[in-house]
């Protein structure tokens, strides 16, 4: 990569913009675009920070709203609220349409134009269906809040509907829930969607059969939690297996239904059938595309869709654009970024900095990621990490990711609800109220669409 | 009304059906259904109650969820909590398609067939457009949590939108909020969407101007709760026009369209042109109609869509009915029913005596209502009241508001977070956390319908 010789050339763009002071337009609101916005609100320059939702989402904890242990809004926080206190911060409540390089600016979708000197792309991933069919209509991915109150509402209506469900086959695969991946997300989700089914709805729906309830967790390859040492995938799989999660390495999933899931067992591309699973809920968590806004010129993506940075998070040949998050794909010798939430964060902060650096003249630091170590959650008592190189299992890992969440979750509010609802989990075995919340009729859009409530009556 | 005859007539009916043990089926779990299954639970007879939400709904509180001082799950409570320790209350979460008496059948959408010996029809109400043009594509009802949700959405997003939007008339139009209906529910909501302006908005919002921001009441009538004694109508309008609500008395709404609401002032029918007031936001809250369910032969209703029972709440002509809550038409000389909760429950209650009455073949009781008193709130410190035939104003009904309401609540830990959130509003001017949460993706028929979540990417 040419950085010196780019570097060069960046450091000679217009420090200020002829409109004024400097702008920096932000358009994400997740860990990445956040840290950026935080990083710049103190330097003197203008931000205008764009996300499509209000609120900003602590994605790590989203499977625990999927599994009712907390309550949605616990893991959402308001973006103005985030920058109250930041007036040099403003936030914009829209979407992005498109963003015109060549002339500096970004549409959104009402068709206003927002000028930028400086642009910064954090618009985030979104679920990989890797090609299998029908996993698009017919698989829950868990990326958004919506996404994993959907699979709360799903799951608890799975449990209601077995309920008046008297066929046993029917009823089995409507209490078969398959998870697809095993990485921390799946795995995370796997042991508390177990430990959901073991407690709260046991107690909710005595008249069920307990011998018709499963959870598959299904990995393509022959390890969980690839991102970690083996042995601790190794330990992963032992526990789920003991409580009861079936866990299928080496299970090549083929195709989804709306009543069953296919896959192929084995390490070997065996010319065997594949095996097919009655079940009504497929959680996709199996990988992530990056999800790069529409532009002019197109932005050229590599592995994944993700956008090719240059060492200094500038995009390959756009000196006043910078991608961060899981959308850049940062190329680092011996180092392996996995997307989580410190790394968007890092470089958050790293594009700020450099941004800064390149309205002052001064030279470009390429980013460097401190891992401050990772991990999981598996269920009750059972977690594992990595922290400092040491491989952790067990009772103390799990400790630690109550305790790191907590402490970086937005909001003292949030934290002392989430608190409650854990020792909740803990000792009483239920978090969060159980609600099938139906879906309100949609945010219309103010200027056109309808408002009609369709069927209200009660009943 | 022949009730002697009919009383006559019922106590002659089976007291138990071929088929068991006596069985009651309740459709409806709102406050007067779940009164009546409480009441039966430990009669020794099998009660089934049906309702298409998962959760009990604790209306009252409805409009603080809509102004942000809540959260949606905290007036929702599970069905099955409710009776988690009551087993002979069995819990079916699913919509009644008809009721067909002649054969004492419930038929659920699913196609389902539930037999009863008793039936208590408690399906409540929807919101009453009166007939004017243009109320149920453009108002927004506030009945149930989904609704409520959506007005709290709504009411954030054009305070988003006005943000964005230069033009003084559309801003000003995105920023003013009319409610029809002066009763409890419209004064309510008025003077907490005032507060949600003046303490959280005001904050979150730095730039919008104030003198912007507009909230109307329009009440058709010339005296606001026109169900308490008149003086304290005469002090809610006083005290709403001091905090800057602008109260329409004599104000007919003559059509809403999707940018405004029309209206005419004015006590006589004067020839006048109505007044348009450019508006996103008209919330309606003036009237209900009874919504019972379909039925074989249909049921005959009298005003407002209710159906006349009997003196022991027995819809008249069928003995084994029962008709409760929104849905009864119950004449008692001398008392006029409102539709608040505590009648609900009574007439449960009632129903519930009398059915058990009626399986002993004894004679059926006449439902008397115990009026303990009717509450409003109107804002900080303000309440109005009439309690053993007093009028109260001011401090002391606020404060015996907040005491009753989260008295009734169901549920310790909704309680402490309602608690919790009302001390914030009170000490810090904001409740919960302001989200706009995009609608989740329908919750799917688990057979048919497609997972697919459209736009996941982040912007």
């Amino acid at each position: 990569m040419s950085n010196q010789s780019s570097n060069q050339q960046l450091n000679r763009l217009p420090k200020t913009s002829p409109r004024g002071s400097p702008k920096v337009v932000i358009v994400g609101a997740g860990f990445a675009g956040v840290a950026a916005a935080k990083a710049l609100a103190h330097s003197g320059v203008k931000v205008i920070l764009i996300d499509r939702n209000n609120y900003h989402t602590f994605i790590p904890m989203l499977y625990q709203v999927a599994t009712a242990v907390i309550d949605p809004q616990q893991v959402g926080y308001p973006v103005r609220r985030l920058f109250r206190h930041l007036p040099a911060v403003q936030f914009l409540h829209t979407a992005v349409e498109r963003v015109d390089f060549n002339n500096r600016l970004v549409y959104t979708l009402e068709g206003m134009a927002v000028n930028y000197d400086y642009l910064v792309l954090a618009t985030g991933s979104r679920s990989n269906d890797l090609g299998v069919p029908g996993t698009p209509e017919h698989t829950l991915p868990l990326g958004s809040l919506t996404e994993a109150t959907a699979i709360r509402n799903h799951v608890l209506s799975c449990c209601e509907q077995a309920v008046k469900t008297p066929d046993v086959d029917q009823r089995q695969a409507l209490l078969t829930f398959a998870i697809v991946g095993g990485g921390p997300t799946g795995v995370e989700l796997a042991g508390a969607l177990h430990e959901l089914m073991q407690t709260a709805i046991r107690r909710d729906y005595p008249t069920l059969n307990w011998a018709d309830v499963k959870i598959l967790l299904l990995q393509a390859g022959g390890q969980l939690l690839k991102s970690y040492p083996p042995k601790l995938g190794v330990y992963t799989a032992k526990w789920l297996r003991r409580q009861g999660v079936e866990v299928c390495l080496n299970a090549q999933v083929t195709q989804v239904t709306d009543d069953a899931v296919y896959f192929q067992q084995g390490s070997g591309r065996q010319e065997s059938r594949p095996e097919r699973l009655p079940t009504h809920t497929v959680i996709w968590t199996a990988g992530l595309l990056a999800a790069p806004p529409e532009s002019q010129p197109p932005l050229e993506t590599v592995s994944r869709n993700k956008i090719e940075v240059a060492e200094t998070l500038q995009v390959v040949g756009r000196p006043d654009v910078y991608a961060i998050g899981d959308l850049a794909q940062v190329d680092r010798v011996g180092e392996s970024l996995t997307g989580v939430a410190q790394e968007a964060i890092q470089q958050g902060q790293a594009a700020a900095h450099n941004i800064l650096r390149q309205m002052r003249g001064q030279p470009l630091q390429p980013f460097s990621y401190h891992d401050k170590g990772r991990l999981a959650m598996i269920g009750r008592h059972a977690g594992v990490g990595q922290v400092n190189g040491r491989a952790l299992q067990g009772f103390l890992p799990w400790f630690l990711w109550l305790a790191v969440h907590l402490w970086y979750l937005p909001g003292l509010r949030n934290r002392l609800a989430v608190l409650f609802n854990w020792l909740k989990c803990y000792f009483l075995g239920e978090g969060t109220t159980r609600l099938i919340l139906s879906p309100p009729s949609p945010n219309r859009s103010i200027q056109t669409a309808s408002k009609a409530a369709k069927s209200r009556s009660l009943i």
